[in-house]
Protein backbone atom coordinates (compact mmCIF):
# COMPACT_ATOMS: atom_id res chain seq x y z
CA UNK A 1 0.00 0.00 0.00
CA UNK A 2 1.52 3.18 -1.07
CA UNK A 3 -0.08 5.18 1.39
CA UNK A 4 1.60 7.95 2.39
CA UNK A 5 -1.07 10.98 4.73
CA UNK A 6 -3.25 9.35 7.09
CA UNK A 7 -6.25 12.22 7.76
CA UNK A 8 -7.88 11.34 10.76
CA UNK A 9 -12.10 12.60 11.13
CA UNK A 10 -11.98 14.17 14.13
CA UNK A 11 -15.74 14.25 15.37
CA UNK A 12 -16.66 11.12 17.01
CA UNK A 13 -13.40 9.41 15.57
CA UNK A 14 -10.94 10.89 17.75
CA UNK A 15 -13.51 12.39 20.28
CA UNK A 16 -17.12 12.22 21.83
CA UNK A 17 -18.97 15.17 19.81
CA UNK A 18 -22.60 14.34 18.37
CA UNK A 19 -23.76 13.09 21.83
CA UNK A 20 -23.08 16.33 23.07
CA UNK A 21 -25.07 18.08 19.94
CA UNK A 22 -27.72 15.77 21.36
CA UNK A 23 -27.15 16.56 24.91
CA UNK A 24 -27.45 20.00 23.77
CA UNK A 25 -30.86 19.43 21.68
CA UNK A 26 -32.71 17.98 24.35
CA UNK A 27 -32.26 21.02 27.05
CA UNK A 28 -33.27 23.28 23.84
CA UNK A 29 -36.15 21.13 23.52
CA UNK A 30 -36.85 21.26 27.35
CA UNK A 31 -37.23 25.38 26.38
CA UNK A 32 -39.82 25.47 23.84
CA UNK A 33 -41.99 22.06 25.01
CA UNK A 34 -44.94 24.42 26.02
CA UNK A 35 -44.84 25.18 22.54
CA UNK A 36 -44.33 21.53 20.69
CA UNK A 37 -44.04 17.93 20.96
CA UNK A 38 -40.36 16.97 21.54
CA UNK A 39 -40.16 15.24 17.88
CA UNK A 40 -41.58 18.02 16.31
CA UNK A 41 -39.31 20.46 17.54
CA UNK A 42 -35.87 18.14 16.72
CA UNK A 43 -37.95 17.69 12.99
CA UNK A 44 -38.34 22.01 13.30
CA UNK A 45 -34.38 22.35 14.38
CA UNK A 46 -33.10 20.03 11.57
CA UNK A 47 -34.98 21.62 8.76
CA UNK A 48 -33.57 25.18 9.92
CA UNK A 49 -29.75 23.46 10.47
CA UNK A 50 -30.42 21.90 6.75
CA UNK A 51 -31.29 24.70 5.54
CA UNK A 52 -28.52 26.49 6.69
CA UNK A 53 -25.39 24.79 6.08
CA UNK A 54 -24.89 26.42 2.66
CA UNK A 55 -24.60 29.65 4.34
CA UNK A 56 -23.29 28.67 7.73
CA UNK A 57 -21.72 25.56 6.97
CA UNK A 58 -20.91 23.16 10.30
CA UNK A 59 -20.33 23.51 14.17
CA UNK A 60 -21.57 24.94 17.10
CA UNK A 61 -21.62 28.65 16.01
CA UNK A 62 -23.54 27.42 13.47
CA UNK A 63 -26.12 25.04 15.70
CA UNK A 64 -26.85 27.88 18.31
CA UNK A 65 -27.80 30.43 15.56
CA UNK A 66 -30.16 26.99 14.07
CA UNK A 67 -31.36 26.81 17.78
CA UNK A 68 -32.42 30.40 17.95
CA UNK A 69 -33.87 30.90 14.27
CA UNK A 70 -35.67 27.78 15.07
CA UNK A 71 -37.37 28.84 18.47
CA UNK A 72 -38.17 32.07 16.91
CA UNK A 73 -40.02 30.19 14.53
CA UNK A 74 -41.91 27.72 16.23
CA UNK A 75 -43.41 30.59 18.76
CA UNK A 76 -44.38 32.62 16.43
CA UNK A 77 -42.58 35.94 17.48
CA UNK A 78 -43.73 35.23 21.02
CA UNK A 79 -40.37 34.08 22.41
CA UNK A 80 -38.85 36.04 25.98
CA UNK A 81 -35.38 37.31 26.01
CA UNK A 82 -34.99 34.93 28.75
CA UNK A 83 -35.11 31.97 26.44
CA UNK A 84 -32.65 33.57 23.61
CA UNK A 85 -30.16 33.86 26.66
CA UNK A 86 -30.35 30.25 27.72
CA UNK A 87 -29.91 29.06 23.91
CA UNK A 88 -26.60 31.16 23.45
CA UNK A 89 -25.41 30.06 27.09
CA UNK A 90 -26.32 26.32 25.84
CA UNK A 91 -24.14 27.03 22.81
CA UNK A 92 -21.09 28.04 25.00
CA UNK A 93 -21.44 25.45 27.38
CA UNK A 94 -21.05 23.31 24.43
CA UNK A 95 -17.88 24.60 23.09
CA UNK A 96 -16.31 24.52 27.19
CA UNK A 97 -17.33 21.09 27.11
CA UNK A 98 -14.42 18.89 28.31
CA UNK A 99 -13.08 16.57 25.46
CA UNK A 100 -13.25 12.45 25.62
CA UNK A 101 -10.66 10.96 23.66
CA UNK A 102 -12.12 7.55 22.41
CA UNK A 103 -10.47 4.16 23.39
CA UNK A 104 -7.30 3.29 21.82
CA UNK A 105 -6.97 6.75 20.27
CA UNK A 106 -3.49 7.41 21.64
CA UNK A 107 -2.10 4.24 21.50
CA UNK A 108 -3.28 3.78 17.85
CA UNK A 109 -1.84 7.39 16.98
CA UNK A 110 1.83 6.70 18.88
CA UNK A 111 1.84 3.37 16.77
CA UNK A 112 1.04 4.98 13.35
CA UNK A 113 3.19 8.55 13.72
CA UNK A 114 6.28 8.28 12.25
CA UNK A 115 5.19 5.22 9.68
CA UNK A 116 2.67 8.11 8.03
CA UNK A 117 2.09 11.71 8.13
CA UNK A 118 -0.84 11.99 10.19
CA UNK A 119 -3.28 14.88 10.09
CA UNK A 120 -6.86 16.03 11.52
CA UNK A 121 -9.60 16.56 7.88
CA UNK A 122 -13.06 18.05 9.67
CA UNK A 123 -15.42 20.21 9.16
CA UNK A 124 -16.89 22.33 11.93
CA UNK A 125 -14.69 25.57 13.10
CA UNK A 126 -11.02 25.38 13.44
CA UNK A 127 -11.35 27.05 16.58
CA UNK A 128 -12.77 24.58 18.53
CA UNK A 129 -11.27 22.00 16.78
CA UNK A 130 -7.85 23.15 17.21
CA UNK A 131 -9.42 23.66 21.26
CA UNK A 132 -10.20 20.04 20.96
CA UNK A 133 -7.22 18.92 19.89
CA UNK A 134 -4.78 20.73 22.35
CA UNK A 135 -7.05 19.71 25.71
CA UNK A 136 -7.46 15.82 24.44
CA UNK A 137 -3.46 15.87 24.50
CA UNK A 138 -2.78 14.20 21.13
CA UNK A 139 -1.69 17.28 19.23
CA UNK A 140 1.69 15.87 19.04
CA UNK A 141 1.43 13.42 16.76
CA UNK A 142 -0.21 15.58 14.50
CA UNK A 143 1.35 17.14 11.32
CA UNK A 144 -1.55 19.92 11.10
CA UNK A 145 -5.38 20.27 11.41
CA UNK A 146 -7.13 20.43 8.08
CA UNK A 147 -10.64 22.30 8.14
CA UNK A 148 -12.82 21.16 5.20
CA UNK A 149 -16.10 23.69 4.25
CA UNK A 150 -17.61 20.14 3.08
CA UNK A 151 -16.49 16.60 2.64
CA UNK A 152 -16.98 15.92 -1.16
CA UNK A 153 -14.81 14.73 -3.74
CA UNK A 154 -13.72 17.99 -4.91
CA UNK A 155 -13.24 18.77 -1.43
CA UNK A 156 -10.38 15.78 -0.95
CA UNK A 157 -9.42 16.99 -4.40
CA UNK A 158 -8.66 19.90 -2.77
CA UNK A 159 -7.07 18.48 0.13
CA UNK A 160 -5.04 16.27 -1.80
CA UNK A 161 -3.60 19.25 -3.81
CA UNK A 162 -2.73 20.84 -0.68
CA UNK A 163 -0.93 18.14 0.77
CA UNK A 164 0.90 17.28 -2.07
CA UNK A 165 -0.24 13.78 -2.73
CA UNK A 166 -1.52 11.28 -5.09
CA UNK A 167 -5.32 9.61 -4.30
CA UNK A 168 -3.47 6.21 -3.81
CA UNK A 169 -0.85 7.93 -1.48
CA UNK A 170 -4.23 8.84 1.04
CA UNK A 171 -5.89 7.09 3.37
CA UNK A 172 -9.16 8.46 5.37
CA UNK A 173 -9.66 7.20 8.93
CA UNK A 174 -13.75 8.31 9.95
CA UNK A 175 -17.15 7.62 11.20
CA UNK A 176 -18.96 8.44 8.74
CA UNK A 177 -19.76 6.64 5.51
CA UNK A 178 -20.74 9.31 3.35
CA UNK A 179 -18.42 12.52 4.63
CA UNK A 180 -15.05 10.19 5.20
CA UNK A 181 -15.14 7.34 3.02
CA UNK A 182 -17.07 7.03 -0.08
CA UNK A 183 -15.66 10.27 -1.53
CA UNK A 184 -11.95 9.03 -0.86
CA UNK A 185 -12.77 5.36 -2.32
CA UNK A 186 -14.06 7.20 -6.00
CA UNK A 187 -11.33 9.49 -5.77
CA UNK A 188 -8.84 6.38 -5.32
CA UNK A 189 -8.21 6.49 -2.19
CA UNK A 190 -7.72 4.05 0.78
CA UNK A 191 -10.84 4.11 3.86
CA UNK A 192 -11.20 3.11 7.29
CA UNK A 193 -14.77 3.28 8.39
CA UNK A 194 -15.06 3.15 12.38
CA UNK A 195 -18.89 2.95 13.08
CA UNK A 196 -19.90 5.65 16.34
CA UNK A 197 -22.85 4.53 18.13
CA UNK A 198 -24.74 7.45 17.19
CA UNK A 199 -25.27 9.66 14.25
CA UNK A 200 -26.45 12.78 12.77
CA UNK A 201 -29.55 12.40 10.55
CA UNK A 202 -27.95 14.86 8.02
CA UNK A 203 -25.18 12.84 7.25
CA UNK A 204 -26.28 9.36 6.92
CA UNK A 205 -25.95 7.11 4.06
CA UNK A 206 -27.67 3.78 2.57
CA UNK A 207 -24.73 3.21 0.01
CA UNK A 208 -22.78 0.57 0.43
CA UNK A 209 -19.08 0.57 -0.12
CA UNK A 210 -17.43 -2.41 -1.79
CA UNK A 211 -13.28 -1.77 -2.45
CA UNK A 212 -10.49 -3.49 -2.23
CA UNK A 213 -8.97 -0.41 -0.34
CA UNK A 214 -11.96 -0.33 2.03
CA UNK A 215 -12.12 -1.76 5.51
CA UNK A 216 -14.46 -1.64 8.09
CA UNK A 217 -13.28 -2.20 11.70
CA UNK A 218 -15.34 -1.98 15.03
CA UNK A 219 -13.05 0.42 16.99
CA UNK A 220 -9.83 2.52 16.20
CA UNK A 221 -7.46 -0.35 18.15
CA UNK A 222 -8.29 -2.30 15.09
CA UNK A 223 -7.32 0.15 12.60
CA UNK A 224 -4.03 -0.28 12.72
CA UNK A 225 -3.92 -3.96 11.79
CA UNK A 226 -6.59 -3.26 8.95
CA UNK A 227 -4.35 -0.58 7.51
CA UNK A 228 -1.06 -3.20 7.76
CA UNK A 229 -3.60 -5.80 5.89
CA UNK A 230 -4.13 -3.06 3.26
CA UNK B 1 15.22 37.24 -1.61
CA UNK B 2 14.39 33.34 -1.10
CA UNK B 3 11.06 34.01 -0.46
CA UNK B 4 9.00 30.63 -1.85
CA UNK B 5 5.54 31.14 -0.56
CA UNK B 6 3.67 34.66 -0.71
CA UNK B 7 0.72 34.46 1.54
CA UNK B 8 -1.83 37.13 1.35
CA UNK B 9 -4.67 38.01 4.10
CA UNK B 10 -7.69 38.02 2.40
CA UNK B 11 -9.91 40.66 4.16
CA UNK B 12 -9.53 44.41 3.16
CA UNK B 13 -6.45 42.83 1.70
CA UNK B 14 -7.94 40.94 -1.38
CA UNK B 15 -11.68 42.43 -0.71
CA UNK B 16 -13.45 44.65 1.17
CA UNK B 17 -14.67 43.66 4.29
CA UNK B 18 -14.42 45.79 7.31
CA UNK B 19 -16.67 48.19 5.86
CA UNK B 20 -19.60 45.36 5.60
CA UNK B 21 -19.26 45.16 10.05
CA UNK B 22 -19.61 48.73 10.17
CA UNK B 23 -22.49 48.95 8.11
CA UNK B 24 -24.19 46.13 10.24
CA UNK B 25 -23.25 47.14 12.75
CA UNK B 26 -24.59 51.21 12.21
CA UNK B 27 -28.06 49.03 11.26
CA UNK B 28 -27.55 46.83 14.92
CA UNK B 29 -27.57 50.50 16.30
CA UNK B 30 -30.65 51.55 14.60
CA UNK B 31 -32.24 48.58 15.87
CA UNK B 32 -31.09 49.28 19.78
CA UNK B 33 -31.01 53.29 19.58
CA UNK B 34 -33.83 53.66 21.83
CA UNK B 35 -32.19 51.66 24.87
CA UNK B 36 -28.44 53.87 24.11
CA UNK B 37 -26.94 56.24 22.52
CA UNK B 38 -24.81 54.97 18.89
CA UNK B 39 -21.50 55.12 20.49
CA UNK B 40 -22.47 53.06 23.75
CA UNK B 41 -23.86 50.47 21.60
CA UNK B 42 -20.71 50.14 19.83
CA UNK B 43 -18.60 50.08 22.93
CA UNK B 44 -20.69 47.00 24.43
CA UNK B 45 -20.87 45.35 20.66
CA UNK B 46 -17.06 45.73 21.21
CA UNK B 47 -16.70 44.42 24.68
CA UNK B 48 -19.10 41.46 24.01
CA UNK B 49 -16.72 40.74 20.73
CA UNK B 50 -13.86 40.45 22.50
CA UNK B 51 -14.93 38.46 25.48
CA UNK B 52 -16.25 35.68 23.28
CA UNK B 53 -13.08 35.85 20.89
CA UNK B 54 -11.25 33.11 23.18
CA UNK B 55 -14.68 30.56 22.57
CA UNK B 56 -16.08 32.38 18.92
CA UNK B 57 -12.74 33.22 17.26
CA UNK B 58 -13.73 35.34 13.96
CA UNK B 59 -16.38 35.67 11.25
CA UNK B 60 -19.84 36.56 10.61
CA UNK B 61 -21.26 33.39 12.69
CA UNK B 62 -19.29 34.84 15.60
CA UNK B 63 -20.35 38.57 14.99
CA UNK B 64 -23.88 37.97 15.05
CA UNK B 65 -24.00 35.81 17.83
CA UNK B 66 -21.97 38.61 20.10
CA UNK B 67 -24.61 41.30 18.32
CA UNK B 68 -27.50 38.82 19.72
CA UNK B 69 -25.91 38.70 23.42
CA UNK B 70 -25.35 42.53 23.03
CA UNK B 71 -28.90 43.40 22.29
CA UNK B 72 -29.75 40.72 25.43
CA UNK B 73 -28.24 42.82 27.96
CA UNK B 74 -28.47 46.38 27.07
CA UNK B 75 -32.41 45.74 27.29
CA UNK B 76 -32.26 43.93 30.46
CA UNK B 77 -34.45 41.46 29.35
CA UNK B 78 -37.24 43.27 27.54
CA UNK B 79 -35.78 42.48 23.89
CA UNK B 80 -38.91 41.28 21.49
CA UNK B 81 -38.38 38.07 19.19
CA UNK B 82 -38.71 40.61 15.97
CA UNK B 83 -35.31 42.38 16.86
CA UNK B 84 -33.65 38.92 17.49
CA UNK B 85 -34.88 37.89 13.93
CA UNK B 86 -33.75 40.88 12.56
CA UNK B 87 -30.15 40.72 13.71
CA UNK B 88 -30.11 37.01 12.58
CA UNK B 89 -31.02 38.26 9.24
CA UNK B 90 -28.42 41.00 9.35
CA UNK B 91 -25.84 38.46 9.94
CA UNK B 92 -27.71 36.38 6.38
CA UNK B 93 -27.55 39.34 4.97
CA UNK B 94 -23.77 40.21 5.38
CA UNK B 95 -22.90 36.31 4.47
CA UNK B 96 -24.51 36.88 1.47
CA UNK B 97 -22.95 40.34 0.25
CA UNK B 98 -21.20 40.20 -3.07
CA UNK B 99 -17.61 40.30 -2.64
CA UNK B 100 -15.87 43.92 -4.14
CA UNK B 101 -11.96 42.81 -4.77
CA UNK B 102 -9.82 45.57 -4.41
CA UNK B 103 -8.35 47.31 -7.13
CA UNK B 104 -5.23 45.60 -8.56
CA UNK B 105 -5.88 42.68 -6.93
CA UNK B 106 -5.97 40.56 -10.04
CA UNK B 107 -3.04 41.86 -12.47
CA UNK B 108 -0.92 41.63 -9.29
CA UNK B 109 -2.07 37.56 -8.33
CA UNK B 110 -1.44 37.20 -12.31
CA UNK B 111 1.96 38.68 -12.32
CA UNK B 112 3.06 36.48 -8.84
CA UNK B 113 1.82 33.86 -10.24
CA UNK B 114 4.22 31.14 -11.44
CA UNK B 115 6.89 32.83 -9.69
CA UNK B 116 5.85 31.70 -6.39
CA UNK B 117 3.31 29.44 -4.47
CA UNK B 118 0.34 31.97 -3.61
CA UNK B 119 -1.79 30.96 -0.75
CA UNK B 120 -4.63 33.05 1.35
CA UNK B 121 -4.02 33.05 5.08
CA UNK B 122 -7.32 34.43 7.08
CA UNK B 123 -8.58 34.11 10.06
CA UNK B 124 -12.67 33.88 10.21
CA UNK B 125 -14.72 31.02 8.63
CA UNK B 126 -13.54 28.58 5.78
CA UNK B 127 -16.62 28.34 4.59
CA UNK B 128 -17.25 32.26 4.24
CA UNK B 129 -13.73 32.68 2.88
CA UNK B 130 -14.09 30.38 0.10
CA UNK B 131 -17.53 31.69 -0.96
CA UNK B 132 -15.65 34.89 -1.29
CA UNK B 133 -13.17 33.68 -3.04
CA UNK B 134 -15.02 31.43 -5.27
CA UNK B 135 -17.58 34.61 -6.09
CA UNK B 136 -14.24 36.77 -6.91
CA UNK B 137 -12.92 34.50 -9.56
CA UNK B 138 -9.43 34.89 -8.50
CA UNK B 139 -9.44 31.21 -6.74
CA UNK B 140 -7.72 30.27 -9.70
CA UNK B 141 -4.15 31.80 -8.96
CA UNK B 142 -3.93 30.06 -4.94
CA UNK B 143 -2.78 26.78 -4.13
CA UNK B 144 -4.94 26.73 -1.45
CA UNK B 145 -6.36 28.71 1.69
CA UNK B 146 -5.24 28.70 5.09
CA UNK B 147 -7.53 29.68 7.95
CA UNK B 148 -5.69 30.25 11.11
CA UNK B 149 -7.77 30.65 14.25
CA UNK B 150 -5.10 33.35 15.40
CA UNK B 151 -2.37 35.43 13.61
CA UNK B 152 -0.03 35.09 16.83
CA UNK B 153 4.07 33.64 16.12
CA UNK B 154 3.12 30.37 17.19
CA UNK B 155 0.05 30.50 14.95
CA UNK B 156 2.70 31.34 11.76
CA UNK B 157 4.96 29.14 12.97
CA UNK B 158 2.34 26.43 12.12
CA UNK B 159 1.84 27.81 9.44
CA UNK B 160 5.31 27.38 8.11
CA UNK B 161 5.62 23.90 9.47
CA UNK B 162 2.15 23.09 7.67
CA UNK B 163 3.78 24.71 4.02
CA UNK B 164 6.93 22.98 4.76
CA UNK B 165 8.81 26.35 4.57
CA UNK B 166 11.44 28.29 6.65
CA UNK B 167 10.64 31.85 7.94
CA UNK B 168 13.13 33.41 5.35
CA UNK B 169 11.31 31.70 2.18
CA UNK B 170 7.55 33.20 3.13
CA UNK B 171 6.45 36.55 2.88
CA UNK B 172 2.59 37.80 4.57
CA UNK B 173 0.82 40.52 2.33
CA UNK B 174 -1.59 41.87 4.50
CA UNK B 175 -3.51 45.03 5.49
CA UNK B 176 -2.97 44.53 9.47
CA UNK B 177 0.62 44.98 10.78
CA UNK B 178 -0.33 43.64 14.12
CA UNK B 179 -1.91 40.06 12.78
CA UNK B 180 -0.01 40.35 9.35
CA UNK B 181 3.27 42.12 9.24
CA UNK B 182 4.41 42.01 12.84
CA UNK B 183 4.64 38.28 13.80
CA UNK B 184 6.01 37.72 10.92
CA UNK B 185 8.95 39.58 10.78
CA UNK B 186 9.38 38.55 14.42
CA UNK B 187 9.88 35.02 12.97
CA UNK B 188 12.55 35.94 10.27
CA UNK B 189 10.24 36.44 7.35
CA UNK B 190 8.98 39.13 5.14
CA UNK B 191 5.98 41.75 5.37
CA UNK B 192 4.45 43.71 2.38
CA UNK B 193 2.20 46.26 4.57
CA UNK B 194 -1.02 47.59 2.53
CA UNK B 195 -2.85 49.90 4.53
CA UNK B 196 -6.51 50.25 4.48
CA UNK B 197 -8.56 52.98 5.11
CA UNK B 198 -10.37 51.34 8.12
CA UNK B 199 -9.25 49.25 10.91
CA UNK B 200 -10.96 46.91 13.51
CA UNK B 201 -10.63 48.71 16.51
CA UNK B 202 -9.51 45.09 18.48
CA UNK B 203 -6.77 44.43 15.22
CA UNK B 204 -4.95 48.17 15.98
CA UNK B 205 -1.19 48.64 16.97
CA UNK B 206 0.62 50.92 17.72
CA UNK B 207 4.11 49.31 17.19
CA UNK B 208 6.07 50.76 14.11
CA UNK B 209 8.00 47.74 12.38
CA UNK B 210 11.82 48.67 11.48
CA UNK B 211 13.22 45.19 9.28
CA UNK B 212 15.13 45.43 5.75
CA UNK B 213 11.95 42.20 5.37
CA UNK B 214 9.46 44.74 5.81
CA UNK B 215 7.57 47.25 3.00
CA UNK B 216 4.76 49.63 3.02
CA UNK B 217 2.84 50.18 0.26
CA UNK B 218 -0.23 52.52 -0.87
CA UNK B 219 -2.12 49.78 -3.32
CA UNK B 220 -1.50 46.36 -3.87
CA UNK B 221 -0.16 47.41 -7.35
CA UNK B 222 2.97 48.50 -5.61
CA UNK B 223 3.54 45.04 -3.98
CA UNK B 224 4.93 43.90 -7.06
CA UNK B 225 7.93 46.23 -7.47
CA UNK B 226 8.06 46.20 -3.32
CA UNK B 227 8.61 42.55 -3.31
CA UNK B 228 10.76 42.11 -6.30
CA UNK B 229 13.27 44.76 -4.28
CA UNK B 230 13.30 43.16 -0.93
Amino acid sequence: MPVKVIAFDADDTLWVNEPYFQETEMKFIGLLDHLLKPHEISRELLKTESDNIPLYGYGVKAFTLSMIETALRISNGTLDAETIARIISLGKEQLNHEVELLEGVEETLKALHGQYRLVVATKGDLLDQERKLRKSGIEGYFHHVEIMSEKAPSDYLKLLKHLDVQPEEFLMVGNSLKSDIIPVIKLGGYGIHIPFHTHWSLDKTDVKVDSPRFREVASILEAKEAIANL
